[in-house]
């Protein structure tokens, strides 16, 4: 093996392919592969370091409460947040499901409106769906500009004292458009809305600061951020998380139970009831450590100039429909004329090289585009050149194949 | 270190204390430690072979589908069920909460009840005090039999056709009692209810068939399984499952998405809203096909060999008071008199032993016994003679310090 592919295996060992050479994997918006550091802290707190927490009188259990709830402060600090703002969800998608069925169903009442775009994953489109006949609530879609970017002029001119939520991925999974936050913010709450972020695709591509960014809550997954599956955030000022009533019911999320009456813990223990992730927990410390140790910046920076490269090749492909902004971070979504998307993805697998091809759970954004899918590649701390040109040499073979 | 040690290093990396030395370790029926084949399953899960899951075009995604597919059906077949009767869930509390949340919410009524037990665990009580006011059921507590068993003759003059629903727990987490499941169920399906059980403490302790036992809800965590944190099942009836509605909205769950209108995909998928916990869904596989090889009937008999040696043992000290019946799964909770719990467990740690002390998430069950806390020793496959009786020199010499 070269000693590129040994520094892959031992840093990455999810880089490989099965026959030990460099896998393009050009899916990181699906799913992030994991460095040998979380895998090795995951390792550990499930081996020689394992105890349940909040509970034994034990020094291990003592150890182990302790190092999970420094997971929860790195966490927290990767988006700018306090750990007291933070409660460890099952993902992204549990914390928006949170919020709609706890903030939503206690805040919203009939005619009040809720404003989503176009681009919206499924994610932060279903669970208001969910609670719309419990709630009253109206469900209105922002537009997107031309090259794919949520509208905000006309956001602004949507938005009325109806609308007590906006919610607006941060980062499109498709597009990889960039959220004009600042702007987005104060339109929200310009009319007296909360403003909730999707901040899956964002927090391992960009540096996020909540507190300087003034959203409402914020959402992500560990396992997009180089971190395990099984667990995410909710990120939510501190007022609104302590005025929210309790989802789930369990054991942690108590203070008293008796079977006429039940007090609750403060917030964010309310919101996770029963034994935690806590091996995921600590695992996602790590990441967040790891993604800190590299910069967002550089990282950012790394992203945009794969993002350039591959936009700029594959602009140069006449049968090739690229979408989404020049600037999008991190994702590259196109289409291929006259090949279905999946069979480019087929033909690329055997190539050694790994997109995504389908709806990524966002049928509306597909609709908006006209496709009934896209061909997407996307970008990690891991990627190089190496991995545009093979995809690039496994779209002139398909070319080759359906031409 | 001795071979002994080594094996066990080898086996069971959590059961060594700091100093190398073999760790008593008596909280298994809080988490139970990992055996190395459940960690190499994780390692490898989150290495070489990760991708994420139903929605790649490339190889290993479709192998990492069939994988994660798999494990549902070892789990399912753990305890008797088929694969599409099984929903991975956060644990055993999100399956709780989610049987009241869809089921539940659907289906009870104001005036209807539900039966639960004066020994439930937070999580089997909490769930259904949640939405006691979206519904208007009213909860019914069935007491305990004077050695700490659910009362089923109590429960048989309690039962009423306006039980819609009857929870109960396949083995209390505090006093190990074994409920009697076919009369549980005979009596809840007598009166028209159905019939939850939740299977924490029992799945990982006795030989569970849900098919044969008839029950129509069936809840258990991973992690006291001897798998991994973060992800629990739950198992329903197929046709029960089947009319559930929604309860998280998310991408996975759904066939269709349009801002007007998103119909579901069918169960279990219909429950597993956003990228699963797939990592742990594999290592949970791997913990059932661990205690597959045991044998629950060989585990079974040796935690029930360990609880009769210890309340022989623990029923010799005078000032010991013993909780439950002699015929526990397990687990063993007791008082020593003078002493609070919490000092007797600070006591064995520093003796190398680990115990639990407190309430174990069943505060009505303390108040039932009147205690506000109790230390519990409970076993798994790992326990032996050495544990028990280094839990007696524990408390030998507890009793000499506060003598």
């Amino acid at each position: 093996m070269s000693t590129e592919t040994l520094t892959r295996a031992a840093e990455w060992p999810g880089l490989l392919n099965a026959e030990g050479k460099r896998w393009h994997y050009l899916d990181t918006a699906a799913t992030a592969q994991k460095p040998q550091s979380v895998i090795d802290a995951m390792t550990r707190a499930m081996g020689a370091d394992y105890a349940t927490v909040h509970r034994g009188v034990y020094t291990r259990s003592a150890e182990m409460t302790l190092a999970y709830e420094a997971a929860r402060r790195t966490v927290a600090a990767l988006i700018g947040g306090r750990e007291d703002e933070l409660v460890f969800t099952r993902g992204a998608t549990e914390a928006i499901n949170l919020v709609a069925q706890t903030w939503g169903v206690t805040n919203l009442k009939p005619g009040d409106r809720v404003l989503l775009s176009q681009l919206e994953h499924h994610s932060n489109i279903v669970p208001w769906q969910l609670i719309r006949d419990r709630t009253g609530l109206e469900i209105d879609v922002c537009p997107l500009t031309e090259d794919g970017r949520i509208d905000l002029d006309a956001a602004e001119r949507m938005l009325t004292p109806a609308h007590k939520l906006v919610a607006f991925a941060h980062v499109s999974n498709v597009l990889g458009s960039v959220l004009d936050v600042p702007r987005a913010v104060a339109l929200a709450h310009g009319v007296g809305a909360k403003i909730l972020l999707d901040g899956c695709q964002a927090a391992a591509r960009l540096p996020v600061d909540v507190a300087a960014l003034g959203c409402d809550f914020y959402v992500f997954s560990a396992h997009k951020l180089y971190g395990p599956t099984g667990i995410g955030a909710l990120w939510a000022k501190k007022d609104l998380l302590d005025a929210m009533p309790p989802w789930q019911g369990g054991g942690s999320m108590i203070d008293r139970v008796t079977f006429a009456q039940t007090t609750w813990a403060p917030a964010p223990q309310r919101f996770e009831a029963g034994t935690p992730a806590i091996v995921e927990a600590i695992a996602f410390g790590a990441a967040a450590d790891f993604l800190t140790s590299h910069g967002l910046d550089a990282i950012h920076a790394h992203e945009t100039r794969m993002v350039a490269m591959a936009r700029e090749a594959l602009g140069r492909i006449n049968s090739v429909r690229l979408f989404g902004p020049e600037d999008s971070a991190g994702i590259v979504s196109f289409a291929l004329e006259g090949v279905h998307p999946h069979d480019l993805g087929t033909i690329l697998d055997e190539e050694n090289v790994a997109i995504r091809a389908g709806h990524h759970c966002a049928q509306p954004l597909m609709e908006h585009l006209g496709v009934p899918a896209t061909a997407r590649a996307s970008f990690g701390i891991y990627s190089d050149e190496s991995d545009v040109a093979a995809l690039l040499r496994g779209i002139e073979r398909t070319k080759r194949i359906f031409g």
